[in-house]
């Protein structure tokens, strides 16, 4: 494995703006997290998992959403709206929870911030990487996702021995927010996405996309059980929890009981929706979404 | 049937403001038709079919596709902006043609305007009521626009005695745009959505959502053969139509040499993939689509 690859890591690229003259957040600010829409949640209770100390402010746009089919200009805009929203609730780092908006968007607003942002592409392509025993991943993610290649182009960074091969999944998505996830007909269209995945033999597949994990056992049941599931979620909370042990910004817990919610969720749309969706995967009860509008910021 | 119902009728709201200052756009302008994307070529189509010497400007908000999914005062917003962008095209009528844009803002949107702005839900009612025999009316459509109950609310104006079972059928939109158009997972979901339709026994079913009549042969066989299928799109044309008449707004052919598109076509994103679609449905070749900044207007 090559790990000369730091020009790729974005996770590096905001110190380059660290001279900034604003004043950053401290250890005990929020972190931000935002996604299309709901998908996020899965990393949102993954970070809550493992960093349980720390705040977190999530914005899911739902307003906008999908942004699996659009084009990555727009996922840009959209992306440096939702950063410049959550700045306003002071938080000390981003991760983007979405994998389309961290394909298109994460070295352009990396580059262009004073503190750290991660997306969740990174975290799971080295952990495929170091997964694959037999150099062949398989990738599956949306159309927007799929046609950036931006797993393909990180994975050949890491190690340029490994065969990529992607299939994009548009109906995932919609079967998973109808609550289809233990559906035969989700088996049925499971199993004819992943058959070339499986006919091309990976031993390791990344779950592409945020709502993913919440159609694992289809999935699973769909590749066998000799394919290693990916879940870039969890990979983005490990790598999230050293990124802020690096930096120092760990909560230290000393500034608690200040009277802030410890989580706030703000949505650009159908606040209600979201707190419902939210309640049923997410270990806390959400009780305060809030509706924001998106295209101020 | 009750036809006291103008208090309710879209089309003659706009005839509130036609005191206003401006000099409005004459009868060889272009009709201007939006939908939240592709969906609403099924309804220019129609327009194309039935008064095909008119000039149009299509307008599809590709960047916040879908609509269905989102709330009333989103819808309203959106609406807003695609009713000044094409106004800007010096349009002399527009048509939403989008259920769920139609369900949510026509009453507010014609009452604002100055030319006429109809809807797809009101001639789909209307033909759906003179239609059926058992009194029994079906409504298929996205989320957003079952929830609005706009189409009980208009058939029961227009006739009390009807009933009206309404079904949405989120995956759909999803299905029609992959292209699974003719697939037996198609013809599965298709089933499965329309059993309670069938069970109630409607005579006659409204597609409530320009998507839809791309399904219509599995729709047409998960219903049977005795029940008369709605497209709103057809009848919308032909309201247009007869709209432009009453309204000495019939394009003359006097001025068609002055170098202008007979049909352009903008969207908010992915001009190109738009493009491909618009081809696989429209009659004309669509070789000119452009893309806009929706949010500025």
């Amino acid at each position: 494995m090559n790990n000369d690859f730091t020009e790729q890591d974005p996770v590096k690229l905001y110190t380059l703006h660290r001279t900034a003259s604003r004043m950053l957040p401290g250890r005990n600010a929020p972190i931000g997290i935002f996604d299309s829409g709901v998908g996020g949640l899965t990393v949102t209770r993954e970070v809550m998992r493992q960093i349980p100390e720390e705040r977190i402010v999530y914005f899911g746009d739902t307003a906008r959403v999908p942004y699996g089919s659009k084009s990555r200009e727009t996922v840009i805009r959209y992306s440096r709206q939702n950063i410049r929203f959550l700045k306003t609730r002071g938080v000390k780092a981003i991760v983007i929870a979405c994998n389309t908006a961290s394909a298109h968007a994460i070295e352009t607003v990396a580059a262009e911030s004073d503190i750290p942002i991660i997306g969740v592409i990174y975290a799971g392509a080295k952990t495929a990487v170091n997964s694959t025993k037999n150099k062949r991943i398989g990738i599956i993610g949306t159309a927007g996702t799929v046609a950036s290649n931006i797993y393909p182009h990180v994975i050949a960074q890491m190690d340029g021995n490994v065969k990529v091969y992607q299939k994009a999944c548009p109906l995932f998505v919609p079967l998973a927010e109808e609550g289809m996830t233990d559906d035969p007909l989700t088996k049925e269209i499971a199993a004819r996405y992943l058959q070339e995945i499986k006919d091309v033999g990976v031993d390791t597949l990344v779950l592409g996309c945020t709502h993913y994990p919440l159609l694992r056992s289809v999935i699973r049941e769909a590749v066998g059980e000799n394919v290693t599931l990916v879940n870039p979620a969890y990979e983005t909370a490990l790598e999230l929890k050293a990124l802020l042990k690096r930096e120092n910004l760990l909560n230290d817990g000393k500034d608690d009981a200040d009277g802030k919610d410890k989580y706030e969720f703000y949505v650009s749309d159908l606040a209600e929706k979201f707190t419902d969706f939210a309640n049923s995967i997410l270990p806390n009860d959400v009780t305060n979404t809030k509706k924001i509008e998106i295209e101020e910021y």
